[in-house]
């Protein structure tokens, strides 16, 4: 049997890497097989991308390379990590997949979503998560945890300006209600423990 | 008026970058702006996925993550160097372009040139050179002045197979059959002297 696959996503700051890990450790204790992964990067080769995508200036990439950059990262991860996992029955909880890129360089960013999937279908088959949680929080709040958290070694995606977050978090909102399947959406601004628990209830069709 | 945009291809050790050079003067002496350049890289974006690209084992990335970095480098250096010199009125020579990718990632790695087609119109818009040339010299003969010029530092692609390196030279003389008006063969068996006379008379219809 194989293994689901999990995505989390939301803007800076939602508390992704923290329920990734509570998730990963609940999903254990139930006796399931977990990989934890990141993007971009999450295998070798996409974490050197990964490298040239997060640092520098604003405008170090024009949005068509980047794309191109995410796309490349996300066909090695899925290539390397991702699907061997699932093969194997593993499941995979990823911080962030391609709803990033339809969020950052999609709705906000300027390219248009059908050229985002066309390049996931290349790159990727156009693999999509069993579920998907967008983690949900006010951008003003997510900037001000994100600060905290990163002082001033912010990445060349956190730079960007508050009409652009709230952007990113729109486009989020608006997939889920697109695809309610897939996609869960979870107040972020509730304790962590709350929302771990309501991941794990957001998943009771899933689990064995 | 804008430049004029040629490249040259072929296999390893056709003597593209002497020739690169070597029309760059000839066009210099008539009076034109020249920028000579060159694939993967040629701007400083494109140069660091070069490194990622050249280095490491033959199966560091697979065929469609490595297609996609080159279509990222690509659009860095359209966006970044191609398109300002052309349309500042400076001829732009590169070494390996669009075609290089179309031989080695498509007809000798698998991929369908509908495809790299579709990632180069996504990320540079579908630029095409005004002429190209196909520096045409059998494999072997390649290949013993590639390892003279290189010895033991043979990049990720000039470690392939002499098969791999046949399929390649066999996709360039097919784009050149397929597209005359753009393609021209030169025979790179013939004098460094000869090779360039014959690139300049096979421009007399670019030339102003």
């Amino acid at each position: 049997m194989t293994g689901r696959f999990l995505s989390l996503e939301g803007g800076e700051g939602a508390g992704k890497s923290t329920q990734v890990r509570a998730l990963a450790a609940a999903l254990e204790s139930r006796g399931l097989s977990v990989r934890v992964t990141r993007e971009p990067g999450g295998s070798e080769g996409a974490e050197a991308i990964r490298t040239l995508l997060m640092q520098g200036e604003v405008s170090r990439w024009g949005a068509r390379a980047e794309a191109l950059l995410f796309a490349a990262a996300r066909s090695d991860h899925v290539d390397k990590v991702i699907r061997p996992a699932l093969e194997a029955g593993t499941w995979v909880i990823t911080d962030r997949f391609i709803d990033s890129t339809r969020a950052y360089q999609g709705a906000a960013g300027g390219l248009d979503d059908a050229s985002i999937m066309a390049l996931h279908g290349f790159g990727s088959r156009g693999l999509l998560p069993d579920r998907t949680f967008i983690l949900d929080l006010p951008v003003a709040e997510g900037s001000r945890r994100a600060a905290l958290r990163d002082g001033a070694g912010a990445d060349r995606f956190a730079q960007r300006s508050p009409h652009f977050h709230a952007d990113v978090g729109r486009a989020f909102r608006t997939f889920a209600v697109r695809e309610p399947g897939r996609f869960r959406i979870v107040d972020a601004g509730r304790s962590p423990g709350d929302v771990t628990a309501l991941l794990l209830s957001e998943l009771s069709d899933l689990l064995p």
